[in-house]
């Protein structure tokens, strides 16, 4: 196993990632961002854990105009954050229906609105409010002066572009990715159920040191798949499947996020055929993928190979995205996307086709922009379908 | 390996499902449930599907009415939900910036509007708007005559009370989790890195049928952890270390969540009363919690064990909560809940206590409510402090 990056960041990396924030909050006229998604509190603060699967509490952090984010987190969290580069924690005894911090908000919010100040939340594209929208509503409108903006688009610009350090962190889980898809042969083959192969996958990426694998998905059917979103069937592998899997495995709170496609015992000509139309559209995107580059255009790159095969464009809406502490996230290689790639962005480039009886198929690659442009970060796909 | 029951549920549990919920929603005057978290849209649709990882789509599920549910989703969805017993679906080409299933929804909605009726929609304790916010404002002010009003009560009164083949999942998966923590002393003891023991527990959940461990969190120090939510360090066991792991391992969409302590080759005097005394508040819960005792008074049976050590109440808010298709689910075992316990609900007893020198410990187990009282559904924790 290669050895992995440092665990966290050192202060500098936040420190410096507010002070962007700041300065473009300057830009914008506003007061403070109040973030409340999991991402982004971690982005400013550091704080990780997997706590936030439960939906009970919420979670907060402020960034001021000037100085460190404040946090104001239930008390369960108050021995974390004290771990983190964050002084100034307020905590409540969570949860509390009648009050899940909304008055230690009001407190911290009421001198910017009694100058009417704006503050920025994000409420854009891909973006969730994780509170109780009630409690917001209420949160609101004790605060008459105070003027609420939308700062997707600050978050983005700051969170789309990687610094080294979180370059080193994608590196590392792509290349246990990688690892991880090596031994698919060694556990799937005719016969294996699906959900069996999911569960191999799972200890093997695991063993090759990934901290989680929160989303794996896949299909598998006689002559390609027809969903590649669904959980495995116990279905049996048989002779003449097309098995595809992808992963969203994590190394320290980052993803990889690519997937492969294995013909089972024998391939028939058509996914040959597709496969080498979206290898091929994969390859027009690693040599588009430099700055300067728009995600409209590096759509185009791929979408203009694709259509050899396939030219209607398929379901899935766009041939890939942005990738960090998220799955998914901005930029989205699509047409309506005019987004300037460049230097240090971590991208996947995934395009797909849908091809014969309602089969589709995907591929997935995940790389990352430099000056001159991209470097793979998974280890490339095979140019043929490879048979297992 | 116990045989597993049956994955998904057939069409009559998504039928009880939405007749029950129509039931309340016409003794509430709601023309409409307006649902788009994934516990929600899973349980009347059977929708499941690891996708929502990815933050990028909203997904939307209307239950009306009368009649069955009405998807509207992203076109990739479109697919899985074709295998469930929903019927009317809806998409878009997704993601679209511009209009992310909005006016799909405007449309569906627009009778309602004009009809100056109430839908329902999740807004209170402990959930989230899982779709952009200034998309939910631009939905709500295109649609002036609908009244939105919060349906929270409602859904929780329903996915509280499990059906039997839920209480099969929870079950089975609870039987996982009791395997997975049997084979603890068999990867974990004095010069093992706490992150390796993480792994090494993933794979043996993994191994003994679970699908996922989306939740595993705890910790280890000399004589008593002291923080129950970071992910794991590379520090090695040492003997004397008080070891916890807690669990939300999943089986088909249904979590278990317990934890279990154990002593590194030796046990302190102090960590072994404070393990005797959650033991005995777990009895206190177990004996406590049959139908029609409140939750509040749950969770007075175990505080009033627990203050034989510590009185003040510890930061942790609850002595335990609802659990099902989400790791933590209402009700809350806590002085502000007087949610009734009835037959069938499944729940989580989480007593803990601060000692020491900041120490804390915790304690899990996870039952079923049944008209006779609690069964468990965890294999109950040995009575004294294991040390292995």
């Amino acid at each position: 196993m290669s050895n992995p990056p440092n665990r966290g960041f050192p202060p500098e990396e936040f420190e410096a990632r507010t002070a962007k924030a700041q300065a473009l909050m300057a830009d914008a006229g506003l007061s403070g961002l109040l973030l409340m998604t999991e991402p982004e509190v971690r982005y400013f603060s550091g704080f990780h854990t997997l706590f936030w699967q439960s939906p009970t509490r919420p979670w907060f952090l402020f960034v001021p105009a000037q100085g460190k984010p404040i946090a104001v987190i239930p008390e369960i969290g108050a021995a974390l954050m004290r771990q983190t580069w964050i002084v100034d924690i307020r905590t409540w005894s969570a949860p509390n229906p009648d009050d899940d911090g909304i008055s230690l908000l009001t407190e911290l919010l009421s001198p910017l609105a009694n100058k009417s100040a704006s503050i920025g939340i994000l409420k854009g594209h891909e973006t969730a409010l994780r509170m109780p929208l009630g409690d917001y509503e209420q949160l609101i409108s004790s605060l008459p002066g105070l003027k609420i903006e939308d700062a997707t688009g600050l978050v983005r610009t700051l969170r789309m572009v990687k610094s080294p350090r979180e370059i080193e962190k994608l590196s590392h889980i792509c290349v246990i990715g990688s690892r991880t898809f090596a031994r698919v042969p060694g556990f799937a083959s005719a016969g294996t159920p699906l959900d069996e192969v999911f569960r191999s996958f799972r200890r093997a990426a695991l063993s090759a040191g990934a901290d989680d694998v929160p989303y794996l998905v896949g299909g598998a059917d006689h002559g390609g798949y027809r969903d590649v979103i669904s959980p495995p069937s116990a279905a049996a592998l048989q002779t003449g499947d097309i098995l595809m899997l992808d992963t969203g495995a994590t190394w320290d709170g980052y993803f990889c996020d690519f997937d492969r496609n294995f013909a089972i015992g024998q391939a028939d000509d058509l996914s040959r055929h597709a496969y080498d139309v979206l290898w091929r559209a994969t390859e027009a995107g690693i040599k588009a993928a430099h700055p300067g580059t728009t995600c409209r255009e590096l759509f185009h790159a791929m979408q203009s190979v694709i259509a050899e095969m396939d030219s209607a464009g398929g379901d899935v809406g766009r041939l890939g995205h942005g990738l960090g502490m998220q799955l998914t996230e901005w930029p989205s290689h699509a047409e309506f996307d005019e987004t300037v790639i460049t230097e240090n962005m971590v991208l996947t480039l995934e395009p797909s086709l849908s091809y014969g009886d309602g089969r589709i198929m995907v591929h997935e690659e995940n790389i990352v922009v430099r000056a001159n442009g991209a470097e793979l970060l998974s280890t490339r796909a095979v140019p043929d379908l490879p048979i297992i």
